[in-house]
């Protein structure tokens, strides 16, 4: 079979071209949202074969595999790393149209200088070619993120951790990529949850802070936010099922974690849990907003959905779904208006799994643009289950129709895996093939200073400037 | 007026050729979701002309000569066939975009030899020509299934059916298409619905069991799958608007059953409806997958939406809709997810009309793929007022992205008319064209053997393999 | 830079010219939703610069300079004219993908005969060009209507409206287009606003009657629905966020609107204000269909979002998005399907904000066509943020493929602004590169004199035969 990805590859157009050599192609990756452990860069750590690096965590293989029929045992079971790979190459051949086919080819061509797809009939020589590779030594954590030209990636923690991993890799001059915490404090916001009461003792160690009440847990908040940000930290992160908004006071979210501290077996309603929420996410924003830290907010997911396969393999295994139809316009809408009633909206990245969300969503950030910046509130990136051809594009031209596509973020990975950053390529290609096939269409003029501009922000100056206070 | 519908229609690439010509088309049909009378196959029944075949009892075009601003009189009324079906010609000559322009054309010239599409103009030559066809006797009800190449076919039965039809044509040796019955037991799951009480009664005369509590329909009901099964059914099917899903249990169902069965005037609660439609719900599923069937939900219509009209003509008429946006995620997970824990699920096929729902639904199956065989949950093809090009290629692209398209159980007419198997070559031809696009593009590798087993298998295998334990 | 603009702006083969320099293209106007004042129209006012054609009132242009980094003072602020139009050129130059690239640009092409795209490199010579321009005097409010082949426009105008100017304009033999009123009642429908109680005696006075119950109120709006037919109207337009239907009688309606009479700042309950709202839309409906006029039903706009904003900036300023997800079709088939039981449904055009809505909306309207003339029911055009390529590729494929397309009565412009007529243009372009486009794929026949009736029926005469009885 011939070379499948080449250099025109999603490249229809001389101006596509044009626009992803010339301006998208050596842009650095700002990789602003990823799972990666700190602890695995500080520590460099290094892969045995393939099936390490692509079958060891990757749910969206996992997926793929089980609905191609594939055994478990192949899967996450005591199968042979080798004979797993083998059972993946056979799954992947067929598999016409998911990013995944696109994904695992390009990470080939990459990282490994294999050219060919992977099938079941070349899937031998790929393992033996890819182990040889690996042993070279030269693919470490560190080696695959220099060799993608990271100039700075935000891993995501949880409030309580220390960083020390963090520090381990600011403090070591030979490593060039720019490696900072993003806070993610889920725990303290899902007061329904069973594990809130020892997740709230546990943030009071953290702290010296014993939390008794409303005042000491945004002391201690406080306290964490101030640790991150001494550590880089410029980013937040929340995920929820779905965005819930209720009139509330401090008295309120007050009453309602005394309560929950106090009977923690007792089940909160609706309503106090809804209260309790809306305070602490008024308290967050508030924060961010006085840090100057941008604030994600991921919703859409419903998760764990298929209870026989969390009781034998747990969460993130690859049995979450997008959730079904609910309002979130109006909780968020209501939300974000009060912050600018108190003059505290910071910074925002809006990112719903929903693809029928991306007009409601694309509006809605358009109503609390103030000006101070391009793009101040963001529609995040085609996410998760949206993170293919359709997706991507589907993304895009909903920005572009509805908001102002130069003001624009750009791509992250999202990823647990040191290969994902082809998925930057992905998106750059993408993105420059949408854009010349408006120029070729006649739907935008030819200028290519304005147009190269316009990748290059996208791809890597918007991100550069919100995370990193500074341009090129 | 040239030929319209020539060799390349809806084929835009040599690829697309290729794959349609090689594998595609000479693949017999698999139609295992339609609504024909198993009596007409039996009977053999004869048409006397088109207006009988096009007109007589089809909705679609109904609604589209309304739309278009016929009077009632030449839809359902008493205008003499030819006239109606001339003004059905002036309707269709100028509706561009609707699937109904493909599908009568594609009708006229595979089963017609007429290659001019129908016009005002032509409509009188067309009158004569099809009648003189039909005169001849060669296009009865069997010899539109034979020339369609139709290798089997499951029709869709009420559980009190004798199915005696089906044991004519299975004992016909002469007759080689299989003609399945399909087991749609909605009479007993609408408990809520007027003539529950009635069907309760035939069905207990049907099994000569009195029928006076939970036990008993749920022996009834084994009764009749047995007997279905003992007439080669392998397919279950259930149609709501809306799915449901509570907490319940056996007592409870019987409960709520009982009271139903003493008071049947009294209506029930919403609760009521949802524990008994859930419990027997698990029930069917349960026993379906003890008998390896397969087991269809559709959802998402909105049916008999004008009350005028339908106090005047009654139901299927024309008049449903697509339903607005509910939640079927939480209830259709939770269902799915008590499955697994009783290992229960059997193979499942998901309908909505809603074409919003493509992503969530996709998204949905991947959590209950359980490795036993390619998609074992399936997500149905494009379906009523989805099954028009954008439709198909809607559902296709979501399918790949999201799941595993080589593993897709393909299309199907859900039709009344034995002119409705072209849409089997519609449909090919756009996943040729479909699949063709993205080698063409890029996309995937020309890779022949490995898009020729995906065509091939979409088309035939994984139906056959579903529904008659035989691959070709 | 080259022209960007040119004849074949859109237009993609040549089918698709020939559709359009044949039969689009010169169709006179019918512009029968706008905002535009009658007043301006009688007074023909002036326009002292391209600013205060562009900028003083299009919250379009607002929100996309927000969003874009531009600071309030040159949006709606005291900066000069020249520096906010300084400030837009610079906003549009990279707004590649919207909607107002295309607007604007071809604007400044038909009104200005600038054909280079406006950027911040020549926004200066434009602003000079446009100057002059407009102080020649020939683009005044009039001027850009005549110039704009205008054949008949409907404004938006309040039940009270004395309709003073539009009898201004129909006395003017001198000004050829016709110019009618279409009547807005939202602030009667309302019942559960602030202004209700005010509203209601600036009704009374208005008609001489003291409006104490329902009757009164219902003889008033006769009276005033009597006077704008004198006055030429056809036509009613009814916005609201969420369509709402609840079983209701002329007895409830009057017992809930005496109760806000008597204590207008009591609170309603949900449950009174939708038996209100539903008794006086089938009131509405009743009147509409017997003045054979049609009823327009806007839905789906979430307004004022931004509190801070809406303070300091009031309505209509660019904070207004598309509403969440609601189930519209339950209430909507409910009203529609009583207004068949009584004979009294009027010709109605639906238009949502949500492009979610689509599918559901063209499957709902088609249970209402009665035959009675073609599409009585209308899905009126991509309205406001859909109101862009993709939004009006989408909905005329929903449409052609769910319906009817020769029927539809085609595009309007919603504006507040004398030089959107552009969008017109805009808009048979993409028709007829759609129509086009089907053709080249051999997805209908080159049948030009079908294909020719369909644009011109589309572009004009379906809309002159709702609004005017009569056909060119």
């Amino acid at each position: 079979m011939a070379t499948f990805i080449n250099n025109q590859f999603l490249l229809h157009s001389a101006t596509a071209e044009n626009l992803y050599f010339t301006y998208a192609q050596n842009c650095p990756i700002v990789d602003y949202h990823c799972h990666i452990e700190a602890k695995d860069i500080a520590q460099d750590i290094i892969f045995k074969n393939i099936t390490q690096l692509w079958l060891s965590g990757d749910h969206y293989k996992w997926r793929l595999m089980r609905s191609a029929g594939v055994d478990e045992q192949y899967i996450t079971g005591d199968a042979s790393d080798h004979d797993k790979f083998i059972a993946w190459a056979k799954v992947l051949e067929g598999a016409i149209g998911n990013p995944l086919y696109h994904w695992s080819n390009l990470e080939l061509v990459r990282y490994f200088d294999i050219t060919e797809p992977l099938t079941s009939a070349n899937a031998e020589k790929v393992w033996e070619i890819t182990s040889a590779k690996l042993a070279s030594g030269e693919l470490t954590a560190r080696g695959l993120i220099k060799k993608s030209n990271v100039k700075l990636l935000c891993t995501t923690d949880d409030p309580i951790d220390d960083l020390r991993w963090h520090k381990v890799i600011a403090d070591d001059a030979l490593f060039e990529t720019i490696v900072l915490p993003a806070f993610r404090p889920d725990r303290i916001v899902d007061i329904e949850k069973g594990g809130f009461s020892n997740y709230l003792q546990a943030l009071g160690k953290s702290t010296g802070i014993d939390i008794k009440d409303w005042d000491d847990l945004k002391r201690a908040l406080r306290d964490r936010i101030h640790y991150f940000e001494t550590h880089g930290c410029r980013l937040a992160d929340h995920g929820m099922e779905k965005f819930v908004f209720a009139e509330t006071s401090d008295d309120e979210a007050n009453a309602v974690l005394m309560q929950r501290i106090s009977h923690p077996k007792q089940s909160l309603t609706k309503e106090e849990i809804a209260k309790y929420k809306t305070a602490i996410m008024i308290f967050f924003a508030t924060e961010y907003k006085e840090h100057n830290w941008t604030m994600q907010l991921h919703f859409g997911c419903r998760r764990d959905n298929n209870e026989s396969a969390y009781r034998s393999l747990g969460i993130n295994t690859g049995f979450d779904a997008i959730s079904g139809y609910a309002d979130f316009v109006d909780p968020l809408a209501n939300y974000m208006s009060i912050l600018t009633m108190i003059d505290k909206l910071p910074g925002m990245i809006l990112y719903s799994l929903n693809p029928n969300d991306n007009a409601m969503i694309d509006t809605l950030i358009g109503c609390f643009q103030d000006g101070s910046k391009p793009m101040k509130i963001q529609h995040g990136s085609a996410w998760w289950f949206n993170d293919n051809m359709s997706g991507i594009q589907n993304h895009l031209r909903s920005l572009a129709e509805q908001s102002y596509l130069p003001g624009f973020i750009g791509m992250l990975t999202d990823s647990r895996s040191f290969l994902s950053y082809t998925r930057h390529e992905y998106f750059r290609r993408i993105l420059c093939n949408f854009l010349g096939d408006m120029v070729e269409r006649g739907e935008f003029p030819k200028h290519m200073e304005i147009l190269g501009k316009i990748v290059t922000d996208i791809c890597y100056n918007n991100a550069m400037k919100m995370f990193a206070d500074e341009e090129n």
